[in-house]
């Protein structure tokens, strides 16, 4: 080899340079890589152990396709850092999830080697298939990859993609990175499946087989192809079976060392070999590389600003959240009910029931990324007599929509829905927010919608919502719960009701959930200048405490609705129609998160920005009283 | 044996009777069931080659468990009519999928029998394990058995659960009724995989072998279980394994011929002694014992009142139904955009596709019962820079709800959604209205949602729609389109904004879809009767034509708005809320349907209990004008 540059992190015209590198250079940089996630995340926070894990899996897919020509789409999109890294933007990590920074998913409109937005799990196949589909339509020869977790692979989806392009003669590749968890433990006979592959006795053997078969074959280059093409008869029959895959109609490959960018190269360049769907089944450890993050990848898989050394969070949070207070609240409703059980989609820690599952581990059903599956179940476990809580962020219940709808709500089975992280969640931005949960649940008969505006408020929900024959939902934000009992005197009353806080005489606010202590604030503060604006706590959006509504507005001079979801279809517009209905004719003003998909970005931003914190419920207070 | 009453459908007592009847009893039953399903199906109109294709099925599983105690789900639930026969509510098919009559589907409220409502595709075996979950708490030992079909086993959902399934020692029988078809003919690897475990040449032998060692062994009674148990273990190695089944953790059984009631007892018999979850694969034929019906079992799926002789419909259309034009306008439209590909979920047929799909078969993609795949598919094949147009249901559209919103519109990718059977669609009840669609996609930023109230209309939305560079959803209703050609005086105007058909000075109607030719009626009588009421055609739902319609309203003494969606987060509530933004206060009325899960029956019936009929309107307007 002639003299050339070392290429490092630093130096190297990624992804290009990859093609060029020897292996101590390409090892150098997996260290580097590591170095720099850990470095970055640790101050900005954001997702680190589903990076670490596939450091050398994205080497390799980088160094074998041509992106942006071939097309890489990352599943959940949250393990997309070593590809952002690799498609030069290192330099905008500082700024990773900040508002006006850069994403932590793949995003179109940052970069060209982003084909496809991710966020939510379990939809890369369907994607990869419809890219491949239009890339056979033109006649081009691009290479479609998906790159999907175990995790994700149990989404219904993720299925019905796999029996889609086990039937058609497209070419794609659908790498499994196989690590065993999704966000914690996986669960499910999918899971065993591929941990029986995984232990499989001719493993090493094939990789032992594919080395010598390949000794001698230049790694990078035009030769390597025909080699590959005679290597891939002779290997086929000895490569571990995965049944599953096969049977439907998909060609499985694997399963191979993730953490091993000559074997994943070449497994690589053999899929891409293969005419029609293949899987390729990566194992890789989740965290890898950081010792802090291997021990618990769990708490590494999304976390707040660290210290590096010890791995600790450098701020720690005073009081209780909403999530907290919902798994407390529970373990004290499953001893008073012995029919309580609660129901996770693969979000056990983050919603907060860590300690009902250790408590009640036979009461706990975790059923993987699967919430349409969650809440069928539910539904069947209340047909059976049993009071299921289903808990499951606000974006990911979505997923379930049909299911709430069909099996839940049309035969008004008594399920609780606690959803968590609605309204703006910040940093994770577009594919996050869970500000259409107003409006994809107020249309759903018999569903009851509750928010609470502060931990008793939750508490005591839950406890209204068990005494019910039908459904509920109780939709609460990320972070921390105010406690408003001093601003109540400590009376909450009854908790289905709106609760009047003070009476204004020039306007009145309806505020719910979130909103009530922003809205609490900017009522003190108008007060203190002289503007008398009463404010009122809305509870229920569903069905609307119509009473009480039409009461204050038929007392009022004008009214504005204040909520944490989009305008259409939210508790603002319901409260129109209401009162249109009943001619109670005032101005009005519905404050809401616009109807579109909401940047990333801290949450005090974000709120600045689109005029729903304090201040900018001031200004709209005065603007509309003032016009 | 004794003498005894000789047991016949009319005679017996079902279903106890059945444990007590011979096999030629059972023979005859079979053929008096197909007569009594073909005679009264083809005077009300329904799911005939289903139910024809469950008649020994349905015969076995109710002489081999013991409803209610033991729990039959029957996945979809179309094909439950012989379940119903056989627990008592043979009395009751003269009024079936009428109003006020019985309903085409398992319903807890008419039968205890019925232990879970169904409708929606998938879903069965997640409901299974819930209640099997709820049973085992309570420490009970009865039976819980889903019945799925073939195409039933696409939805993700399915899988979901399946993988749940698989990992749980719940004990729990599923059943696949593979009949090779969903509705059409199936596609995907799962197919082919069930017709390679059909084809296996161990199938007869096994069955040999189950007759040979059951031989002598009474086929009905306690004393068979001994046997039975005994039994499992010498064949369970012979078994023609389900790997795809197996893989996931669960007992595979099969494939077993579903015609064959002797057999299909032994092998329930079996079933219901294996501990943990277990597949039972029974093979059937979809319309068995009636030619029409085999010869075209797609035609028999759902079908308006026939000639059981010839099969020929009673009644023709002399129009063209949406479903018709909107087929025949992809056509024109595929001639001219050579990216243009159409995309539906097992229902070629239904939504007018047919002659598209013989036309075009490469750019026909049929993906199963699979809404979800559907919407992602269509979104990578946006991105890939081709044009997809999904035809779904609305009803089933409501199963892709989050990949509409995130895989689509977040990416505001050119999707254009076809969604038949808008609105109330009759007979078929409460799992088939599309009546939330307009509350549904309303909120989804990006989407544009437009509803035609004629076939030219139609015709010319998707025209437009093809303009676009974002998502567009046209829903219509089912059945005939009328034709506005003349009210119109042959101007449309454009396309996306509204129309106004004619002033009046009492009271506007803003009227969207279907109800604009209702309300066409009802002015028109209104006028004739000297009431000065005016209409307009909304046609966009969103964005709302903001400027005609505060125009309007600013001149208008009172406004109506009339729509075929519920009200809760509809075009009525969103109008209001534009008003009340805009100040522009005057008295509304908003007609929908109202926000619970609207029964069974004949349209008519329907729009005329809920007054959404010609009369209903007439009466809201003079209520409303004179109170």
């Amino acid at each position: 080899m002639g003299e050339r540059r070392k290429i490092t992190l630093s130096t190297g015209d990624f992804p290009e340079d990859l093609k060029h590198m020897s292996n101590d250079e390409l090892d150098l940089l997996t260290y580097e890589i590591r170095d720099f996630l850990i470095e970055h995340v640790s101050k900005t926070g954001g997702h680190l152990a589903s990076n670490l894990g596939v450091v050398e899996l994205t080497i390799a897919l980088h160094t074998v396709f041509d992106s942006p020509r071939d097309k890489i789409i990352w599943d959940v999109g949250h393990q997309s850092y070593v590809h952002k890294i690799l498609t030069g933007r290192g330099d905008k990590f500082s700024s990773l999830r900040q508002y006006g920074g850069m994403s932590g998913f793949p995003k179109r409109e940052e970069s060209p080697h982003d084909c496809f937005d991710t966020g939510h799990s379990s939809n890369s196949i369907s994607a990869a298939a419809g890219i491949a589909a239009a890339r056979d339509f033109q006649g081009e020869n691009f290479d479609v990859v998906a790159v999907i977790g175990d995790g994700a692979l149990t989404g219904g989806l993720a299925f019905e993609a796999l029996n889609n392009a086990g039937a058609s003669k497209s070419k794609m590749i659908i790498i499994i990175n196989d690590n065993g968890m999704s966000i914690s433990q996986n669960i499910g006979g999918l899971s065993q499946h591929l941990s029986n592959l995984r232990m499989s006795s001719t493993y090493l053997d094939i990789k032992k087989q594919i080395k010598k078969a390949l000794k001698g074959i230049p790694r990078v280059g035009e030769s390597l192809y025909a080699g590959v093409e005679h290597l891939r008869d002779s290997i086929k029959y000895a490569v571990v079976e995965g049944a599953l895959f096969e049977e439907l109609g998909l060609k499985y490959m694997g399963p191979f060392d993730g953490h091993n960018i000559e074997d994943l190269t070449t497994a690589l360049m053999l899929a891409r070999n293969v005419e029609g769907p293949v899987v390729l089944h990566v194992l890789t450890k989740k965290g890898k590389g950081y010792k802090n993050s291997e021990n618990s990848p769990d708490k590494f898989h999304g976390v707040a600003p660290f210290n590096p050394t010890t791995g600790l969070p450098l701020s720690t949070e005073d009081g209780f959240s909403y999530s907290q207070i919902f798994g407390n609240k529970l373990i004290q409703l499953a001893a008073r009910e012995e029919r309580l059980v609660a129901i996770s989609a693969a979000m056990i820690h983050g919603t907060g029931l860590s300690k009902f599952a250790a408590r009640y581990p036979q009461r706990m059903f975790d059923v993987g990324i699967a919430e349409g599956h969650a809440v069928s179940f539910a539904a069947g476990i209340a047909a059976g007599g049993y009071r299921p809580v289903v808990a499951i962020y606000s974006t990911f219940l979505q997923r379930a929509y049909d299911q709430m709808m069909i099996d839940v709500c049309m035969q008004n089975l008594p399920v609780i829905f606690a959803i968590d992280r609605a309204g703006n969640v910040g940093a994770d931005g577009e594919t996050h927010h869970g500000v259409f949960d107003l409006s994809y649940l107020s249309h759903m008969p018999n569903m009851k919608v509750l928010a609470p505006a502060d931990g008793t408020e939750l508490a005591l929900m839950l406890d209204y919502a068990l005494t019910l024959n039908g459904p509920c939902a109780i939709r609460y934000p990320r972070g921390e719960a105010p406690d408003l009992t001093t601003v109540y005197q400590e009376d909450y009353g009854p908790i289905n009701r709106s609760k009047v806080i003070f009476f204004g005489e020039e306007l009145m606010i309806l505020a719910v959930g979130k909103m009530v202590s922003v809205a609490y604030e900017a009522c003190v503060r108008l007060r203190q200048q002289g503007v008398s604006v009463g404010l009122v706590n809305v509870r229920s959006i569903c069905p609307l405490d119509e009473e009480a509504i039409l009461q204050i507005a038929k007392q009022a001079k004008r009214l504005m609705t204040v909520e944490d979801n989009v305008l259409q279809g939210g508790f603002g517009q319901q409260a129109a129609g209401l009162l249109s209905r009943e001619e109670v004719l005032l101005p009005c003003r519905h404050v809401a998160w616009p109807n579109v998909f909401v940047e990333h970005g801290d949450d005090r931003e974000l709120f600045g920005k689109y005029k729903l914190d304090v201040d900018g419920i001031c200004e709209r207070v005065r603007d509309f009283i003032e016009r």
